[in-house]
């Protein structure tokens, strides 16, 4: 039986020190790398939490697999066991352009099942947190399950890349009646940020093409232990060792949206 | 001659005021009233904003003239003399939604010159200000001057909403290949926000179809005395007495836009 009080306490623990290097790091500048384009920009201080994270877990529980975006992690096939899936900084872009509006994401997952989530604000130190079955927080505030609204009040988040021509939609229209009918749109740029929006009711849904687990294993248990709805565009449940697209969204929204918009057309 | 140095110190004390009673109120759920459609949002405490600071300028300063989102202004048809242009909440959906990404904007010229900008972040108690000709602030620290970046490298704040077909854009997909082009967009719903971060380098340029004077009053000062560029999207000055489209953008990059995408098309 695993302690998980104890496995929680040491990863709030872990998550303020990381933070604070984080933190120390601004005042030297980051020295950028390129991974694959420029719009994947990946910075040593990414790669610093990352390998902080695995040497901290695979001291604690040597038992443990870990599943980074920065490859210091498991080359894992399956969810068998206890497994950590960390983004140490998501939103990069938003971390070398702004030093702020950037998350540490972790969720751990027992045998595929969520357990514990968490997304820390480094800059702003807000921790968002769920333990699966116990709630979900922010800092101490426990958050209110999430209650239906009416699209046309909706807040969402979606970039302005997914009004564009798009490989990833078919037919590339696809979302734009969507955007005309809702109060309005919101793009951070960082998608564990977006999820915790919507578990906080800062934004009714979320959408997006294409995200690494990674970027929402931590968010997925925060918002659906609020009542929120987490799936690809179809409607179908996430692949958890692979690339999704997203649909995160309150209650009765989320079926809408699906329904009245994405069904119409998509890959 | 007026003495902007007490003027200065004095909006810093009201700014900090006012800040206070917005956060108090979120103890007590903000009355709605819409004003012509539900994405015109407006709460009581826009409102009571508006009318602490025409309150205390009409006692402080009765020589100056007001213009002011709600109203309790005075009915300006010239910019003669010295005029307040204030926005009590900028980002209204965002306070609502949120209870937080919105601003207090002030806006203050002398004959149509500006004098003193203010963008203030209630929430997180961050301050933007400057004073024309003496530079611009983030709360105790100086702005360095903007550099120009490559448009492939920018991070540009536009609203998936001016992708979709818009009456305000002729032809309507003028902004696609810019979205394609840059590294990324973000839009936050708070134009005085999107200017700070222009201002600070978060964003290298900021696009929207529509403005009225408050939402860009206290912003433009602010972009400007960092060597930033404010016009409408056809590069021409921002009228201060109507809505304007807005293109604030990095020196180098703001010509670039215009000459490569805007001219390509725009009403």
């Amino acid at each position: 039986m695993e302690n998980w009080t104890r496995i929680d306490q040491q990863v709030k623990l872990w998550l303020q020190e990381a933070g604070n290097k984080i933190v120390t790091s601004f005042k030297t500048s980051p020295e950028i790398m390129y991974k694959t384009n420029p719009d994947d920009l990946v910075t040593n201080i990414d790669q610093e939490t990352e390998q902080f994270f695995t040497d901290k877990i695979r001291e604690a529980f040597p038992g443990h697999h870990i599943l980074g975006e920065e490859g210091f992690g498991d080359p894992l096939t399956d969810l068998e066991g206890i497994v950590w899936i960390i983004d140490p900084i998501d939103g990069t872009t938003n971390f070398v352009h702004q030093q702020r509006n950037f998350m540490i994401s972790i969720g751990i997952y027992e045998d595929g099942s969520p357990r514990l989530g968490y997304v820390y604000d480094v800059v702003f130190k807000e921790l968002y947190y769920a333990k699966a079955g116990e709630g979900a927080y922010w800092n101490d505030m426990k958050l209110p399950p999430l209650k239906e609204v009416p699209l046309e009040q909706a807040l969402i988040g979606i970039n302005s890349t997914w009004l564009t021509s798009n490989r990833l939609l078919e037919p590339k229209d696809t979302l734009v009646p969507l955007v005309n009918d809702v109060r309005g749109t919101r793009s951070y740029g960082s998608a564990a940020l977006e999820f915790v929006f919507v578990a906080t009711g800062r934004l009714d849904a979320y959408i997006t093409m294409r995200l690494s687990p990674w970027d929402f294993a931590g968010g997925k248990i925060i918002v659906e232990e609020v009542g929120g709805k987490v799936t690809n565009v179809k409607g179908e449940p996430l692949h958890l060792l692979g690339k999704n697209s997203i649909l995160v969204a309150r209650p009765g929204l989320h079926e809408k949206i699906i329904q009245d918009y994405l069904s119409k057309g998509m890959n």
